[in-house]
Formats: C-alpha cells, structure tokens, sequence
C-alpha cells in the first residue's frame, strides 16, 4: 500500500515501546520528529522484525524507491510492515513494485472511499474485514475531513500504539499540536483495546494532515477542540473495530471500572478483567460465570473493598456489599444468560475505592483464536 | 478431604495476594502465625470465595466441627476450597461429613501411598490426574519423610502460592524455621509456573511437620540442608505436574532465560514468553514460530540488547545477533519441528544484557483449554 501526501503534509505517530522493535518502526522514530512526510509505504506477511541490519537496509531501499517515485526525499518516507517476525523481507518485490503504484496512486486528499478501503484490504492479515472510520470537523469555521485505517487483529495489547492505524485529514494543523491531538486520541481509543495482551513488534499509529482543505494553518489548541473530538471519533471506531474482529472473535466486551483509586488504576484493573482468559472463554461460553471477574479484578494488585463492591454484567446486579446480590435469582441470571448470548458484551464493576473510571474493549477467546494461531505460518 | 496431625505438629503456609482472597485463606491468615495445627479441610467444586459474611461463618463451622471430631481447638484447624467463585458453600454437607471422615482418617504420619492417592484424588477440579511427590532427607542423621499432593489446574499463575499443594513430613521443625523451608522451596517451584496467568483466590500451600520420625526439634536453619534440598525437590515436582495436567495441555513447556540484567528480571521475562498467547498456541500447533518468543521478550519491558540476543528452541540455535541465525536453513527447522512435535519443549533466551537467569514452566494452549473454561459452571 502506498499513500501519497501533498507538499507541506504535516505527520504525527505514535510507536509501540517494544524492546524488539521492527525495522521500519525504528526508521519511523527517525523521520517523525521532524514532522514532516510526503508518503506511506506499508506491506503486509512480513513484519520485516528481529532482522537487524539486513532488515534497516531493506527499509531504507523502500524508503529510496517511493522517493524516488513520489519526488521526494527518502527523509519524507514512512514505512510500516506487518506479520512474521524474524523472516528477512523479500524487499526487491517491494521496490519493483513501488513505480507503479505512484502511477495510480491519488493524493490523499482526492481518495474516494474506494480507495481507502482498497488500502484498507491491502494491509490486512489474519483481519476478516477491512477497517475504516471517517468524520469531518470545523476549523475556524472551515470544514475538514478525517479518514483512517486500521488492522488488527492479533498480538493485540494496549498502552502502546496497537497495530496499524493511519488516519489522513486535509486539516492545515501544525506537528506539535498534530502530535498532541493524536497523542490523545490514542489514549482513548488504540490504549484501552486488548486482544490477547501480546504486543506487535510493528505497532504504528500514523496521522497525516495534507492541508488541502485550506483552513489557516493551526499550531495551538484553542481552535482544535471540534477537530479533537472528531479524531478521538475516528480513532475509537477504528480500535473498536479492531477488537470486534480480534481473532476468534465472535463477542465484543466493554469492560467498565468505577470506583477505583484513580482513573489509572481503573484502567489497569479492567485490562487485567480484559486479558484474562477465563473471563474471556466463560464469555465464549456464554456462561455467567462473574466469580470469574471477581478473581481478575482480585489478582490485579489494584485497591478495592470487596464488602464496597458491585458487579453488574448487561445491567443486571450479579454481586454487590461483597457477595452475591441478594436478589440474584434464576430470574436475573436467565436475563444475564440473554446478555452473554448476544454479540456485545458489558462487564461493570465498581471497586468501592474510590473515584477513578476507565473503560476497555476486548473480545471473547474462542477456538478460533485456536485455530487461527496455533497454525497461522506454516 | 481430612488430614490430622499428631500433637505438637509444626505448619507453615503461603497464601494468594489475591485482594478478592476466599474466606478459608482468611481464615488461615489467621491460624498460620501460631505455626501450630491438628487438621485440615479441604473442598472442591466451591471455593466460598466473594461469600462474605456467610462464607467466613461456613469456614469457621467446618473448623469447629472438624475440632470436634479431632479433638482440638477450632484455632488448630485448616480449611482450604477450590471451584466456582460467588456460589455460597453448602456447608452441611461437610460438617456432616466430618465424623465420618475422623474416625476413619490416618494420622499422616502412619498414612501410606494409597491414603496419599485417595487425598490427592478427593482435592481434583478439573484436574485429569492426581498429584503427588515424595522424597526422604535426613536430619541430623535421622531419616526424614516429606510425602506432598497438589491440584491444579486452570486459574493458575505464579507470584503467589499456586492453587492447592499440601505437604507433610514427620520431621520435628520449629514453626520460624519450616516457614523459611517452605518460602524458599515455594520461590522455586509454585511462583515459577503458570498455567493461564490467572490467579486463584484460594491459592494455598501448606507444610505441617508431625515430629513422629523422632529427630531432635530442629529450631535454626544449620541442620536443614539435606532437609531443604528434599523440600524443594517434591515441591518442584508438584509444580511441574500442575503445569504438566494445565487444562487442556498436551506439552509441558520449559522457559529458560539468561543474559537479563538480574535474576528477578530474568524471571518477569520468562513468565511474559509462558504467559503470551501467540508463544503457547504456536507451541500447540507445533509452529516453530520463533518469532513469537522476539515478540513477547520485547513486550515484556526487560533490558536486553538485541544486537546480543540468542535464542534456541530444544537445544538448536534459531536466532542470534538479533536476527536469525545464519545456519538456521531447512535442516535446523525440521530439527525445530521434531522437537515441537514431542510431550516437552525447552525455549531458551539470552537477552545480552547482563548475568541474570531463571526458569519457569509452563504448558501449550490448545482447543481443550477453550473447551474446558467455556463451559466449567454450568
């Protein structure tokens, strides 16, 4: 996949904070900094990871090739790979492949929506469908687009840049309040997802602002606040969508904390309810196994009172003062039953500690998860 | 299941840090500090865990019916329950029990293999075998007996006591000294295992010294060597075996990391390879997907250097210099292959970055794990 950003493109990206990072993550911390780019190459079943100086040589002839294609300097290239790690990429498929595409390729800010999902399906691997959100804002009164694309969908786990996602708006925004923007966007969306609690060599959040759209170039926060709310959007649909097709997953969980220590603490006690594989398999089972949350939320080491807490699953009060509720019937579990045997879940607890709040997204662990990983590169 | 200690026995226990801890815990939080017992109760199927006020009076009625029927102080009593968390526990159905089981209970100094069997055998959830070790050591030149039963099976994580694990010698010990035999022999076999990264809330490990093989009460740590070794011996076997019977596994993986900055560093690196999903279901399917152990290494947030970084699959070099190892061709990968394909596997890291190791184990994730645990309550 090869997308093209106008002259003056400002960028902005978030990288995953693995120690063993992939070769086209390490040259994207290069190139970002100074944000600035002109085009994204990015290729799918080889994440181009743990292959050392054979792997930075690969990225940087990429970077050469869309240069060279685009009119660029290789400084203005952003690359990202996804897939097997420690497979040395076949990267002449790449270059031989890179003038043709700049043949076609349309500038971002002229791709219609087929062309976005056609990017879409070109980075996909074990995802079961291609993945995009789109939402517009006004800028001092001048409307702006915002387009993304994401994939998943395994090695899938939160407080880093989760996978692929490249989001492109024609705003005029300038790198430092394009980088806060999308810095807390990421907190709210591609942060609070988790599949399997693995990390991607390749995580990369991306976001191009072209400037087509002709606003006045904006480099402080006052006038962003619509734009922001927009991109938070867009990011949150795309990470949800993510986790909807985690891999094996037939049931998306919201996982809701309240009452913890602080909204960080919450956080950290629904990602342990969201990574944990009991709760996530008693949910593939439709089970209303909620002694289940109660032993996640017990091993995450956050505060709470058990006699202060209350669990709640689809709305109904499964426990609460530290035991199961009193009015926890075959009424009220046959309505939980219901809830689980839909295909969105919600899982809520209050912690009795306090005020702090966070909610996550996850997915059930089935055995297509199974499946898909015990055999996915042979 | 009942077991009686002759007067005068010694005990020592480690317990879940879980914050949800079920009430028999509790209850032993109390009893342990007098490092003095009579008896121990244990259930399965419910773990009176999350039960509140009424769980916390169902383990002080056991503990009072079991001291009536023994002869002792309620105070002198153990309780453990393993299984379904929240359900309030039926406790008539073990006080009733109890008299029952008294007067036909050994004391476990005069109890043989098959009294150890049929213990072992009562404790099981969804265990498929039951777990036992033995060994003999001697103490001041008078031979010693250390006879353990354990359960596992899912739920099971390491940093705390895992799961249910009883010990028993005839060695006359002080309390202070068997605490310090138990902890250190607990540091190398339960806290190194990990079935699911999911921690019981009834996770308990005990050791109760009758004193019947005569030796002379041993109060310091000079006289314990030959004791230790033996102790860490059947704990260590009791471990892997819960590992080995981890619902749904079909191979015991060993994880073997050196080269980490420190030994407590070594070990949060190794458990993130036991504990990743991807690294257990490419194990499953016999992939020899190395690229997974890079993965869950660097997510890991463990300091190594990747230029440096070494890591074998069954003895055969498969990555080196951080990228794949320069004679790892078809031959080595079919030698990979073999060794995936038997009962036990050894992946083995050296994360250049100082002299740090550790081993843990841990077991592949297969479909009889989704089987299992989407479907256990109901």
């Amino acid at each position: 996949m090869l997308a093209a950003f106008a002259a003056g493109s400002c960028i902005a990206g978030v990288l995953t904070r693995s120690a063993t990072a992939a070769a086209p993550v390490l040259w994207c911390r290069k190139v970002l900094p100074g944000g600035r780019a002109r085009a994204l190459v990015v290729n799918a079943g080889n994440a181009n990871a743990f292959t050392g100086a054979v792997g930075e040589r690969a990225v940087a002839a990429t970077a050469v090739a869309a240069a060279a294609a685009i009119g660029c300097a290789p400084g203005e290239v952003l690359v990202a790979s996804t897939g097997v790690i420690g497979e040395p990429l076949p990267v002449d498929n790449i270059t031989a492949a890179i003038a043709g595409l700049a043949i076609n390729v349309p500038g971002v800010a002229t791709a219609r929506a087929a062309d976005f999902h056609a990017a879409a399906t070109a980075i996909t691997t074990t995802d079961t469908f291609a993945k995009g959100a789109t939402a517009t804002a006004a800028i001092a009164g001048t409307q702006v687009n915002i387009n993304g694309i994401a994939k998943g969908s395994g090695m899938v786990a939160p407080d880093m840049a989760t996978m692929l996602a490249f989001v492109f708006t024609d705003a005029a925004i300038a790198p430092a309040a394009l980088r806060s923007c999308l810095r807390a966007a990421v907190d709210e969306s591609f942060h609070c997802i988790t599949v399997d609690g693995d990390t991607s060599t390749s995580d990369t959040v991306l976001l191009a602002a072209t400037g087509a759209a002709g606003n006045r170039k904006v480099a402080g926060a006052a006038a962003l606040g619509d734009f922001r709310r927009a991109l938070n959007k867009v990011c949150t649909d795309l990470a949800v969508q993510v986790v909807r097709d985690g891999e094996g997953a037939a049931k998306l969980i919201r996982v809701e904390i309240s009452g913890a220590r602080s909204d960080a603490s919450a956080r950290r006690a629904a990602l342990a309810v969201a990574n944990s594989p009991l709760v996530k398999t008693a949910i593939a089972g439709g089970d209303a196994n909620w002694g289940r949350v109660v032993m996640a939320l017990g091993k995450s080491g956050e505060a709470l009172v058990a006699r202060r807490m209350r669990i709640q699953i689809g709305g109904v009060t499964v426990a609460e003062r530290g035991a199961r509720a009193a009015n926890y019937g075959k009424r009220a579990e046959a309505a939980v039953t219901r809830h689980l045997a839909g295909r969105e879940v919600t899982l809520s607890a209050h912690l009795g500690a306090g005020r702090g709040r966070a909610r996550v997204w996850t997915c059930d662990l089935t055995h297509g998860y199974i499946r898909i990983n015990a055999d996915y590169r042979t």
